[in-house]
């Protein structure tokens, strides 16, 4: 990287439906977020750009506010900031939305500044298909005894080696302890129709790690698994004594936090 | 109709996805809701049937409850309600959600019998497009003065000759008068996305009235009107004086009123 592109940082708030990407991270050959992002930020910006993102999001799963960084020139951060928006808009297809621009200081980054990252994971549940959420929630045929599920995941909040939650491959050698601020799970109606809402927080997650923990919860909700079973996963500190991965559509990267004054709304936005 | 097949009437309570389908009621070689459910009945009950619904829907317009209704034997009304459930949705494709099933007393129709009928349209305002709502709300990128379309949209309210909303087609020589219980606008967030939400409760509708009425009250939120416009809309009588259409993808049917206990739930569902 050029001396002079770090004057500061760019920063830009994106949601996505995940359908159809191969997952956030560019993989050659593939359809990514970040190819598409990061050949729209070459076009509006005329160079070439390393992007830095919040949380690495799997195929199929969607953003409402994954964040962005890339080292920025003091001429790049002096654009006016709605038409810099307006042209990324422009150059990105219709499944990614560019819904904020930022300024920070040079080095920071939107990985390792991210202070708690938030996830929802969402269930339809019995026998009537989703409707509107068809797309964002997963559709499980049976009962779930949500209060059971509320209270297993309770043993999941603190700091934890989360290594039973995290795919097998992924794990080898690789610190995997973690920090779980909250896990809420409830029933909510979205758009008119009603989910079950599973709701965590967390420093930082590892792969598939919410969503192992969902597919884990619904083990309990279905009445296969006792609340305290979870106690056990945790413990085991192996893949295969936690429950199944919950489907990819489910998931939705829905906010990180930075710290406070970190980031700078672009003027003009 | 055979005499015997008036000893009750059967109502499913379906929603559905409306991008796909040309509709709700049935046209020659066009995929329609009404088509799809018609052929998953008649191979639950191995008869014929024929359908009343609460509102035809539509190209495009998605419902979260809608009503249909057709007599039923005695022998069919004693079916278990569970399986019966069960089988529609196995007869129905991904697109439409079986929602509920009732019975009611001989001649109930889930058109004439119903009281009022509730409608969502949704906008998504701004320069970001919307991500899990891109598929059931308008994406207006402008700015909306949700205020002056809030207070716009009172004139509306009452017994009315809607004919400056209806489909000028749909509206020749036929009676245009109804009544509109209450219109309101504001601003929700829904799955974690804000949007505009236009609700409308009415006795009854006019072809396209809840699409020309959004689109109508857009042209006041955008500045292109004055709230007070809307009353010289309506006295025009004249489809012509209205806004356009909004597009059909923000709309929703979300509820029909029926009597109190005309429905009653089908035991086992």
């Amino acid at each position: 990287m050029d001396e002079e592109l770090l004057d500061g940082t760019m920063v830009v708030r994106l949601g996505y439906r995940g359908a159809d990407f191969a997952g956030f991270a560019e993989q050659p050959g593939q359809r990514t977020v970040a190819g598409e992002l990061r050949r729209a930020l070459e076009t509006a910006l005329r160079r070439s750009v390393e992007l830095t993102c919040a949380g690495r999001t799997d195929a199929g799963v969607h953003a409402l506010a994954q964040y962005v960084s890339l080292p920025a020139t003091t001429e790049e951060l002096a654009l006016d900031g709605g038409r810099l928006l307006r042209s990324l808009v422009a150059l990105t297809p219709d499944d990614i939305s560019i819904r904020g621009l930022y300024q920070a200081p040079a080095g920071f980054s939107a990985r390792f500044d991210a202070q708690m990252r938030h996830y929802r994971y969402r269930i339809a549940v019995g026998e009537a298909r989703p409707v509107l959420a068809w797309d964002h929630a997963w559709w499980y045929r049976g009962n779930l005894d949500v209060a059971a599920m509320a209270e297993a995941a309770q043993v999941l909040v603190g700091e934890h080696d989360f290594k039973s939650f995290c795919k097998a491959v992924s794990a080898e050698g690789k610190p995997t302890s973690r920090y779980v601020e909250s896990v809420v799970v409830r029933e909510v109606e979205e758009a008119g129709e009603p989910l079950v809402a599973i709701d965590v927080a967390g420093n930082a997650f590892l792969h598939n790690m919410v969503r192992t923990m969902a597919g884990t919860l619904v083990e309990v909700g279905r009445g296969h698994r006792e609340p305290g079973w979870i106690s056990k996963v945790l413990a085991a500190r192996d893949r295969k004594a936690a429950g199944p991965c919950a489907p990819a559509k489910g998931l939705v990267f829905v906010g990180v936090e930075y710290p406070q004054d970190a980031l700078i709304p672009w003027q003009g936005v």
